[in-house]
């Protein structure tokens, strides 16, 4: 017997009574037995997500959302700035070009964080850009972009709205919407809300509903203003996934009773001990700074191969982890600490590293990622 | 205690074995341990749309493949044909007018089939009409449009594609989209299939793909040709709705036990002993001719109202059917007999209503709807 551990950024593990929560029998979505649902939902949403704003609900993955983000606030030949130090950065480029929407793309290096100054000159240089969209958190590279900082910038232009992609930052850590002028705020249920895939959510500002008004981007399925009618009713626009959602309002139930301080300082503690962890097994981190507390990507050793790593991991010990993406292939493996996961995830995941690297033959000595681990634990008790 | 029972049209009831298997321990989409499952899954999809063509997954309501059998097909300003005999129909054209696409609507009062000569008349006035768009069965009359004759219409046009939107209509009556000349047959999860609401399903004939290689309306996140490359790897091109997929592949595996012949068969004696049921207890169905074996939709008797049938069954009963939509609220009501369901939802349904219109003064005789339900489940045993 081999048990299972899913330590990957997506789908990250589901709690027992969620999974068995979703597995009562089916409701109807237009009856009264699904109103009080919705209702609970729309408003641990709002909590959770830290606005005063609607919070869409879609059945669609996240990128769904990354989509309404563009097709419902742009029109053709419209100006936007977007982030691609990553996969997911990079995904913002293909949607516009999809819907003719033409996008100065900020190249950074993956692995790195924007530099909040080069947005700045660029909205100084033409003000007539509608729109920056970035990642808070990068999954690809384990990077987080300063959303708070570049939230300032943009908040200055009055015809410009800020889009975040917080698919794996959202109740990770600290993001405040309305207080840091982010516009649209993008999440998934496959990441810390610890629900299988198949939802995505987006908060909606004043600011970006106008700009919806005149947007000329075609769009039927995911329309935010047909969902936004509909979810004053407390119903959408479209059948929902009726299953997920009945497992989200008991997760939005336990988040709540956590708190989100308490949510965000073990997400922090558990990315650190990952981070102090790897370092202390003499590993180097592939961000070299700000790295995201929802995932840590960590550098294959010199002469190691990284997708060797990842499958080793898998198959001698049972771990799901990830590798790299694109040209990151190879070079990087990546470990999950956000949604359903407590120390002894970190544990399991540390411990698997230093038993897959030693019979890979690397040098590092066995436990000394472990103790550095521990310690971190033992002071944060 | 009022024990709930679901006979709307979608979702319909998810076998309890099913709710079980989705709650399982969540795996990873991109780990081998997933892999099995899509190919067990995509070739089981073929068996059950009877087709040679790839059967694409979604994570979506079936209006996300409703939009997709436009998007990319079609080009802004292209012209299309759609038959509107009800909610569902209705849906074409606003989707067309939300991509720039020209849609001749034909319009045929909900309760009615389409007669195919108004396509067949439309087609050759303007063979320039790029695509027919029509329900197999239109959920919200409960009548089934003749797809078969439609279909060896349109497959005479070598630059024309037919879509079917078969969401209530797969795994409910036969379909065969190859030898009909489908060229693009739509279902989604949360009918017929068993499962809760999250999935939709298009398969794609060689004529369509053809078509898709030159259309120019927008898309990104429901993309065909996309889903297409990355199913040949048993993948799909973002996070797919996992939990769902992994019910899917033990309904498929139900589903082809049972078999097709004996699946259809089973729905049209469920939906022959409902029509017969309410007809012995003096109701009238909507559809004058040709009813869907999905869903029977009855008129409320002159001087009630749909929707109070439709609440008291809920209220009193515990029995979740469905009212009418927009111009039908309140003179029908509609029961659905797909998916889970077996002679006893029928008997359950029709006693509901015999009780509930009773209750509310209607001159019909208790159990005389019963009776005929019965006489044709003996004689079909």
């Amino acid at each position: 017997m081999i048990k299972k551990y899913l330590l990957a950024p997506g789908p990250t593990q589901v709690p027992p009574e969620v999974l068995l929560r979703m597995a009562q029998p089916i409701i109807h979505h237009r009856s009264p037995d699904f109103t009080p649902v919705m209702e609970e939902v729309k408003e641990g949403l709002k909590w959770l997500f830290q606005t005063q704003n609607d919070v869409l609900i879609m059945a669609s993955s996240g990128t769904g959302a990354m989509e309404g983000s563009i097709s419902n606030f742009m029109s053709p030949g419209d100006k936007v700035i977007t982030v691609n130090g990553g996969k997911f950065g990079e995904r913002w480029g293909k949607i516009c070009k999809a819907f003719g929407v033409n996008a100065t793309e900020i190249k950074v290096e993956w692995g790195e964080a924007v530099d909040p100054a080069v947005i700045a000159d660029l909205l100084k240089k033409d003000p007539s850009v509608k729109g920056v969209y970035v990642q808070a958190s990068e999954t690809s590279t384990g990077v987080a972009h300063d959303v708070k900082i570049i939230g300032e910038i943009v908040s200055r232009y009055p015809n410009t709205i800020f889009v975040v992609d917080a698919i794996t930052a959202l109740g990770v850590f600290d993001i405040k919407p309305d207080e840091w002028g982010i516009d649209i705020l993008i999440t998934g249920s496959q990441k810390a809300l610890m629900l299988p895939p198949g939802l995505a959510f987006a908060s909606v500002s004043d600011k970006a509903w106008r700009m919806n008004e005149s947007a000329k981007c075609s769009r039927f399925y995911i329309d935010f203003k047909k969902e936004r009618e509909n979810l004053k009713k407390s119903t959408s626009a479209y059948t929902p996934a009726v299953s997920l959602i009945i497992g989200l309002q008991y997760v939005l139930r336990t988040l709540k009773e956590e708190g989100l301080e308490n949510i965000f300082a073990r997400h922090s503690l558990l990315a650190q001990a990952t981070r102090e962890g790897v370092k202390g097994f003499g590993l180097e981190l592939l961000p070299k700074t700000s790295p995201s507390n929802a995932v840590t990507a960590v550098k294959a050793p010199e002469g190691f191969d990284g997708q060797q790593i990842y499958k080793r991991l898998r198959e001698r010990y049972g771990i799901t982890a990830a590798g790299g993406q694109d040209h990151l292939k190879g070079k990087i493996f990546r470990i999950s600490h956000m949604g359903y996961c407590d120390k002894f995830d970190v544990i399991t995941a540390i411990a698997g590293v230093e038993m897959v690297l030693k019979e890979m033959g690397y040098h590092g000595e066995l436990g000394s990622g472990l103790k550095r681990a521990e310690e971190i634990f033992i002071k944060n008790i």
